[in-house]
């Protein structure tokens, strides 16, 4: 138990941090970004907040930083590494459900045309959801989840879907929180999804992990209580929805905010358009060689009216090409 | 900006942490709870948790506490301080509103008779609750209540009602952080009605806040983006609704649960319920002299099961009148 002594060592601590983080000793917080435009945006605006001498200076507890999933921290191609998952517990759970056999779109998935299954639109795919992700407790709905985290293995670079995340994100996730950052994940990816990684991979805790989500409901099954995964929608955290998901999970407007796609558009434009300093960024798939491109056209992670108004709106746009020294983690590390 | 210095200096901020919080040297983190069973089984816990040598050691980011608002860290007698608002904001609205001098049950708001405006149940409630708390953007909801609080006077004490917190509960939450436990607040009112005091008041931020709620919708008006409240519910965090609420915005079962009412039992039964060692407390309102006495028979705050169940379920019971030195701050503080 500890009780008035924290304070006299929470500013030793200061004191230790301020020594240790002059720029003589420091480190380059983010390695496998290119020294250029974005780099320095990111680098120069943290600092813009974070010094005490700054007339830009936050205190801490709003330093809020949100970022996108798919295409953002990890990669999104050929299909939404969530999308993988649901065709292989339709596969896993057709034992059991013979019916798939023959009912449309499970029966495309049974046939290998994951094309023909995804063609259903988003019924199609909302049908597919529930089959695969409600009808159990949330305990063990994470153990399956986990189980195939562990197992499945991307289809064109056969690395495990974690493995897929990407490196100079995975640094400025890091030096955001060493610089006094919350960050969260605000993602259309299923919340409960997300959170069975998000602390092991990018070091964001449960509770700080955004999505969307199913209706659940409390019951006590022989004495012992589980919470039981239903099959109908309780949020869709896209688009108009993610600043709204923001407003009900943090309560307070980011100072930062990281997408990729028009998904993110309202969530980079309802917290740049904050009072104070406020930054917005965009990934953009350039880089065919290490990674994919695609854009404007694009069904998945489809970008355009963020490349045609972020700049103006004094947005970063991240040309994984050009700005990343590295996109994944190198496979021995 | 820092980069692996941050390591370092945690290291030395630990060994700062581990020496001046030698027993000889800590100070009692709560001088307001009387020596006894209750103060025991918390700090027992605590250390047994939190004790690298503890065969229970619990790491940190795994050290959950949730609370319950009303009864628990505030009073609710008379009534629910949100229900004080309610009506106060319908006598401040009743200009705009000419047909609430002859419709129920603002008529009987505004002719002052409480008793009977309350007489509707939960539909009347529910209908005076949509026509003060949307309809606004959820910065002018900000607004208003920080005004009300600023404003608004208990009916019986006359203190502002962030006065009538409990001094033995906020020194618990203090004491828990310092811990590494973060505390959320989880109770069936408003989750933007709390917001706006608990960072000030409980030290608690915006993001570990869980409560009830109404629907909201992102829109840009003139070039602005706004989330506007609308008069729909969309959660009520009570009763088996606080594990959901738990499970949704913090996605891990907590270590420590304390509340005050049978609308807490699901709340504790759940994280009582859960691996490991956990703890489950409820505040007795049994103190007529310095707060108010009730249990069973109250409308507001009912404690039965609780009491009934609670002690052979391992869960500590708190007499107001016996465990807690002093109830409210000292005015002077």
């Amino acid at each position: 138990m500890k009780g008035r002594p924290i304070k006299i060592s929470a500013l030793l601590a200061f004191l230790v941090v301020r020594l240790l983080a002059s720029p003589a000793l420091a480190s380059d917080p983010l390695p496998s970004w290119n020294d250029g435009t974005a780099k320095q945006s990111i680098t120069a605006f943290v600092e813009r907040v974070t010094r005490e001498d700054s007339p830009d200076f936050v205190p801490a507890p709003e330093r809020i930083a949100v970022f996108d999933n798919d295409g953002c921290l990890w990669a999104e191609q050929p299909i939404y590494f969530q999308a993988s998952f649901i065709f292989d517990r339709i596969k896993a759970l057709a034992p059991q459900h013979p019916e798939w056999q023959t009912q449309e779109p499970f029966a495309f998935v049974l046939k290998g045309d994951v094309k023909a299954a995804l063609a259903g639109g988003e019924k199609a795919l909302l049908e597919m959801a529930m089959a695969t992700h409600a009808g159990m407790t949330t305990d063990e709905f994470e153990r399956i989840v986990r189980h195939w985290l562990a197992t499945a293995k991307h289809p064109t670079t056969g690395r495990h879907y974690t493995a897929m995340v990407y490196q100079p994100m995975l640094e400025l996730l890091a030096c955001l929180r060493a610089n006094g950052f919350k960050t969260f994940i605000v993602s259309g990816g299923g919340i409960e999804f997300m959170r069975v990684f998000a602390e092991r991979v990018y070091g964001v805790p449960p509770e700080q992990v955004i999505g969307s989500s199913i209706q659940t409901k409390y019951e006590v099954r022989d004495g012992q209580p589980v919470i039981v995964r239903l099959p109908e929608l309780h949020f869709i955290d896209d688009k108009e929805g993610k600043p709204v998901g923001i407003q009900q999970h943090i309560g307070r407007r980011p100072l930062m905010a990281f997408g990729n796609s028009d998904g993110d558009f309202q969530m980079l434009e309802w917290t740049t358009a904050g009072k104070g300093p406020r930054f917005g960024l965009l990934v953009h798939h350039d880089d065919a060689v290490r990674e994919w491109a695609y854009d404007r056209e694009s069904h998945i992670g489809r970008l355009e009216r963020g490349l045609d108004e972020g700049p103006r709106r004094g947005w970063t746009i991240v040309s994984m090409k050009g700005h990343w020294k590295s996109v994944f983690p190198s496979p021995t590390r």
